[in-house]
């Protein structure tokens, strides 16, 4: 077995995992809805193409070799042995009857879940969301090595090294963080004017706006495009072919612009891995919570901050064509950043988004550590909600059935966006050491920023873990208070606390 | 072997081929061209996975079972099997050295093809075109059955069953009277008045009439949708979502509104093919003559009619918004039938067009059959367009350079151009014994035109030959008179010769 030869192998995977995206950016971006059966079987069998390979004999071979001639391969190899046999194993560790059993029940919750949202009755959903839980429960000792319970077990799968130790502290010190701030808030905070962000800007005029800015901010679009999607999403294809997505409401330009500014941040990423990885698994983010950390970067970290609205604001009342003429500067841009408590998740604001995470964290851990009872989800779920952000939702369907992800059994992915801001913040906290980015935003200058990014973080693709990652970027591991200093210093400053 | 094992066989090769359609289809309408090459791999390797299945011990087993149990096979199992075991046997016709020596030599071909065009000069392809003929009539050998000709076998290779003295006989009469109507014109006709036709109409106005044109002509956009592009095409990625593609120019609407009507005849076809045969390779057209047939009946045989436009022609006006609401009904009907020699095949009138064909079509047999050299292809080529269309090239590109077929080994595909266009003049005639065409046209009734063509036609996907098919729809064999007829009428009525 010669490096080649491995590689060649890596290569055909990735030529059908770049059909795969494809096959799945179409069918979200244009596809015939009658299409849809036909397309499905279509991924199914290039999916089951990529699996054969992914856990071939061949590349069983290969990594039986280069187990005792990791001298032969050069760095390339070396990044790629190590990722294929992660894969490898954790593709291997369940029996197939087991893996047979997992999907069907997947896809029977999913239907569950969309019949319980109809219905708005969460009693429609648990009985399948049982099974989804104990098929889990039983996967997990094949996965599990020396993960200190079973909760770990399914962090480690979204983000390599994560511990339920480190998210309960971590969790802890933010909760208590944002709740402080939401206090402050009430008591001597002054509400920003909202009242002028329903003004209709256009399809049109909002994505003249962002499609510059994105493209000012170092996404290519000469290496990607950008749609029109119902659930906005950023996926590569290839990486000269990295193609963000999004929804428009002319009478809330925040949605799209700021939704593209997210993806954008995911597809600059996407684009700036270092080449010498493409056509292996290298070329990925080691985990959603780093992905994340990349999009929340420039949607809530660069997109939150005065310096780079005073650049822009004039920029886009130009691109608006005269509807927020009469909005000064100030106004605009604290009507950004007003806050309040919401039920729903995808659209809550930044000050209040982590609380929503939190709460699943901790719904989450008791139910695979501590045994809270499918049955009791739903109040457990309120009451949290009451307790946390002071509102109760009315019925399970703005409660505890508003996210997909339980239906698909993807239990221990939601601290991801979490991190992802966390790991934000503390990367601007670096980035502000050696550069002067209040300064660069003024100006408009942001490509320092983007070559630090792709310096600490988007050239080594998965070579690096997570905790390696931001540990070499930001000197320290994972610290929730850069993001609370954060927070703390724009919402004071937008709601006028020491004003 | 069990029927349904080969059926299985052939769902697979389906979903290859509805993945290769999907990359084709999005490198041609927003690809980023960055990613040109990646995207060429993923094809090929895919290319490969479908060859591989066609050409299978599987399929082979399964052909020599059936050849003697053709009894335990379905309807729809028969229909597959046939066709199955053509496309097997071609693949399997040459031996591969040949083959991809033939690759190779299109591939430089193409390229000296490119700079030839960009030199104006011929001399710069001979050489290429040469190997590329060379290599053609070793090939011949290799798939030659009874066919009179080495040309013959070209020619049976795009439309089965089709010889060079059918076509002989046809073109010759075709040619005829072409020429004798274009006399007449010249000497009797009065010039439409074309004058207003480079009238702005935006992209939108003339998208949102013929999307809903041809959306009423039969084009189902719950199974399909329109994209720009450079070069148009239609393809079907499956039965419920086939894609057509147009381009646009504002200051020229026929562009876009035939060319959107040209495509959807395609569309409507691949939409309309039974249901059965879905998944198989018989889902298909039987040739390109008779997919033509289908674009050009409803682009040119109804596009061209008096009575179709007296009722389109108030609903363009109301989309043109304006524009043309001074131009009266006659003249412009008229000047959609304005017709002039010219030196370029796809800007051709639907006058002239044949006779674009026929030259080319009379050079390759030449080549082919008479040993015609290669180095006297221009002058060949030029005195043809001077003595069929009294117009000389004044230099390559506009001449023997124009068309990329030859470039790519594409030689016998031209005659079903033409073909496809006598076939739909052939099939209006018999739609006129059944349906009173002209009242439909001038209600707006297009479905039961849409119905003749699907049963006789559509439906039968490759299961009948194309002269099956044209003798069961109209009862006799290719026979150029109808279009003659057709185009005699349509001049002489827009050249206003008997008014």
């Amino acid at each position: 077995m010669k490096e080649k030869e491995f590689l060649t192998e890596l290569e055909e995977l990735a030529l059908l995992n770049q059909t795969l995206a494809l096959l799945d950016w179409d069918s979200q971006t244009g596809m015939p809805e009658t299409a849809a059966e036909e397309r499905g079987a279509a991924s199914g069998y290039l999916s089951g193409l990529a699996f054969e390979k992914q856990t071939s004999s061949k590349i069983k071979e290969a990594l039986d070799y280069f187990d005792h001639h990791a001298d032969e391969l050069s760095e390339v190899g070396k990044a790629a042995y190590h990722v294929v046999k992660k894969d490898y194993d954790e593709l291997h560790a369940i029996p197939k009857e087991l893996m047979v059993e997992r999907s069907r029940l997947y896809s029977e919750a999913h239907s569950a879940w969309l019949k319980a949202r109809e219905t708005k009755n969460f009693a429609d959903f648990e009985q399948a969301l049982a099974e989804n839980i104990r098929i889990t429960k039983e996967l997990i000792p094949y996965y599990k090595k020396d993960e200190a319970t079973d909760y770990d077990v399914l962090l480690n799968m979204f983000e390599p090294g994560m511990t339920t130790a480190v998210l309960d502290a971590v969790f802890a010190e933010l909760k208590e963080g944002l709740v402080k701030i939401r206090q402050v808030i009430a008591e001597k905070g002054s509400q920003p004017d909202i009242s002028f962000k329903d003004r209709k800007m256009t399809k049109n005029q909002q994505k003249y706006f962002v499609k510059n800015l994105v493209a000012e901010l170092g996404f290519d679009f000469n290496r990607g495009r950008l749609d029109d999607t119902v659930h906005p999403f950023a996926t590569r294809i290839t990486r000269n072919d990295v193609r963000i997505t999004t929804r428009w409401n002319e009478q809330d330009f925040t949605m799209g612009i700021f939704g593209v500014i997210h993806e954008s941040g995911h597809g600059i990423y996407e684009q700036s891995i270092a080449e010498k990885y493409n056509m292996t698994p290298v070329y990925d983010a080691p985990s959603m919570g780093i992905h994340e950390s990349q999009s929340l970067f420039y949607e809530i970290i660069i997109g939150s901050k005065r310096s780079f609205w005073k650049k822009q604001y004039p920029v886009f009342q130009a691109a608006a064509n005269g509807t927020f003429d009469d909005i000064d500067f100030e106004t605009f841009y604290r009507s950004l950043k007003a806050t309040a408590a919401s039920l729903i998740r995808i659209e809550a604001d930044s000050l209040t988004y982590p609380l929503h995470i939190i709460i699943r964290y901790e719904l989450e851990k008791a139910l695979f550590n501590d045994d809270l009872a499918v049955a009791d989800l739903p109040k457990a779920w309120n009451d949290k909600y009451e307790e946390y952000l002071g509102i109760r939702p009315e019925n399970d369907l703005v409660g505890v059935l508003q996210d997909v992800h339980w239906s698909g059994g993807m239990f221990g992915y939601f601290p991801s966006y979490a991190l992802g801001y966390m790991y934000a913040a503390q990367l601007l906290h670096s980035i502000e050491k050696n550069l002067a980015v209040d300064t660069l935003l003024e100006q408009g200058d942001y490509a320092p920023i983007k070559a630090w990014l792709t310096e600490h973080i988007h050239q080594f693709g998965r070579s690096k873990t997570p905790s390696e990652l931001i540990e070499a970027a930001t000197g320290e591991t994972l610290n929730p208070q850069y993001l609370l200093t954060y927070l703390t210093d724009l919402y004071e400053d937008v709601y006028q606390i020491k004003g």
